[in-house]
């Protein structure tokens, strides 16, 4: 198997920096385009062998070091009986959003076999498929991103519905937290169960928090389930991946969870933090998705630039900072990608010494 | 004329830290509804007589400490010849938006006071209505901002417009720029001849850059202008505040830039703002808006606690992260005001030692 991946994330040395895209399998390729011509977005995710066909697509383009399950992150609020839909304007919706205490209440984890098997049974064809060619990634959406959506409904500006019980009930907030960081607990599980090598928790909303309130009703959640993938015989040696969009403020704290890596959005400057956290715990990302708009020399000098700043490339897996946008060019992703391939290079002396030489 | 926010600005000692609110007149108050159930918003903004109206609505309700003219952040591009207008969904739009090089090349410097002129006008109607009793606050939309809302045309989610022409044409983005620059100059010259005591940059989109980008297409420009203001006669005693919304990550640059105040949003921590800029800046903020649908008690709690983290309240003003909420009750504004000037305070020792112990 291509270990770049696992090996960038637990900080070993790697004769190149790994290299995968957020929603690499997407909107911006047209044969995603073909398939979801025929089929929706719900039927698709819900069906394995479909979910597998779309997550190899880009790999047959692209030459990757990753492949992530094709899902979504709303996929346990589904599962707990929401009703998720989705609208070309508005994107992900819920038809019975939460409303009060006595909805939270009537709340329970998902069946992780039963009522989310289609997740692990997706991640396990992918698996079979890529016969360890490469690392499958599983995902979920942390705690308070899922909250988020289940109290707004659907995507929100201001985050009035939420922020309201945060701030008026928050003993009711926090019982939905918990409710969904075992559920999310038990869905990575389920995951790994089904061979993804490396799981990453994505913290769309963690960023519309003010400080205090992103350590309490975030990322206390999100260091629980570090903790207690960390404690399982199964899992203690999957890589974790937290990723806060709006995040860059707060990385010495989210380092402290013990995560294997932090993603990073395109504000933060990859230099500036890695000084911050040191080698206290991997970095992913943060290429400017619209950079992919660029010209090809333009995104091979923005690639070329990224790693001047980085520095050290232990620890470091190259991303964008976002998803892809659905108008990227694939041909400028083939741009980018021999771009990280050329300047993500490691030579042999680096190798031996670059890590060790930043810890002395 | 109650100077607490001048010398707050400036990092003189006060009695009792100043605040003021961003959309401070807006459609919270039902009084300000009752004008706009008449008269629409863009008639509005350019009718000075109505604007001074409106700008003193808060100020007969509430003990704050400072006017902020009525107005749009949008004038100059409108002043352009873009045609602004406003849409119930959307909020600002252009009619004609910026396409290309030639667009710009035939973009001109609006003149101040045959263009622009009833936005200085609606400063002095407000300043002389107002007799002195509390400074009257003048101010513009970034250079940056202004761009992204000219070539995108309207609100945006990922700015793929300006961000394409930021890679691929970064010249003609610049001479934008730059232009914009020059028109932001004289504007906030004008208002401050019409009687501003104090100016504030709205930088809205600025944190949406990448860090170089940042630097480079936003701060520096917003640095040239505090520069200028500084070089005139007339306007360098009149304190400048610069916002970025998301540029918590940056507050060491933007001191750098010599303005006299930060304004940052609530996802900012106000002691570890403090401890990044020592003294060399004032700061501005920084509750969540949403934090005004709590209750009174939790309100209260709220500001306690962000006294406490801020420490020395010397160099501080208060206010929102974020312009208040149109469904923000009135009465959670008399209790927030309360609540400020009773934390708020300043005893006469810490006047006396509460800065100069910090500078030791």
């Amino acid at each position: 198997m291509n270990d770049r991946l696992i090996k960038a994330l637990t900080g070993q040395p790697v004769d190149c920096v790994p290299m995968w895209l957020m929603r690499q399998a997407g909107r911006y390729l047209p044969e995603y385009r073909a398939i979801r011509a025929k089929i929706d977005f719900n039927t698709l995710i819900k069906t394995p062998s479909l979910c597998c066909e779309v997550a190899l697509q880009p790999l047959a383009r692209f030459d990757l070091d990753a492949a992530i399950v094709f899902s979504d992150i709303l996929t346990i609020p589904d599962a707990m009986g929401l009703g998720l839909y989705f609208t070309a304007g508005e994107g992900p919706c819920f038809e019975r959003p939460i409303q009060n205490a006595a909805d939270i209440a009537a709340l329970g984890v998902p069946d992780m076999y039963t009522d989310l098997g289609y997740v692990s049974e997706a991640v396990a064809t992918l698996v079979a498929a890529l016969k360890g060619r490469i690392p499958v990634i599983g995902f979920s959406g942390s705690p308070w991103t899922l909250a988020t959506y289940m109290v707004e409904g659907k995507s929100s500006r201001h985050f009035e519905r939420i922020k309201s019980l945060l701030f008026n009930e928050p003993a009711t907030l926090h019982r939905l937290l918990e409710l969904l960081t075992e559920s999310v607990k038990q869905y990575l599980q389920a995951q790994i169960n089904a061979g993804a090598k490396v799981v990453m928790l994505f913290d769309s909303w963690g960023g519309v928090l003010d400080t205090d309130n992103y350590r309490s009703c975030s990322l206390a959640y999100m260091r629980d389930i570090v903790h207690d993938l960390k404690q399982s015989v199964l899992s203690q040696h999957v890589p974790i991946i937290l990723f806060t969009k709006g995040g860059g403020g707060w990385l010495t704290d989210i380092a402290d969870t013990n995560c294997h890596a932090i993603g990073v959005d395109w504000t933060v400057n990859l230099g500036t933090a890695r000084q911050q956290i040191g080698h206290a715990a991997a970095l992913q990302g943060n290429l400017d998705p619209v950079a992919l708009y660029a010209k090809p020399a333009t995104i091979k000098q923005l690639v070329k630039q990224m790693f001047e700043s980085l520095g050290d490339k232990t620890g470091y897996v190259f991303n964008l900072g976002h998803g892809i946008l659905p108008a990227t060019p694939p041909e400028h992703v083939s741009v980018l990608v021999e771009a990280v391939k050329r300047y993500g290079q490691v030579t042999q002396t680096a190798r031996e010494t670059g890590h060790v030489k930043q810890q002395t």
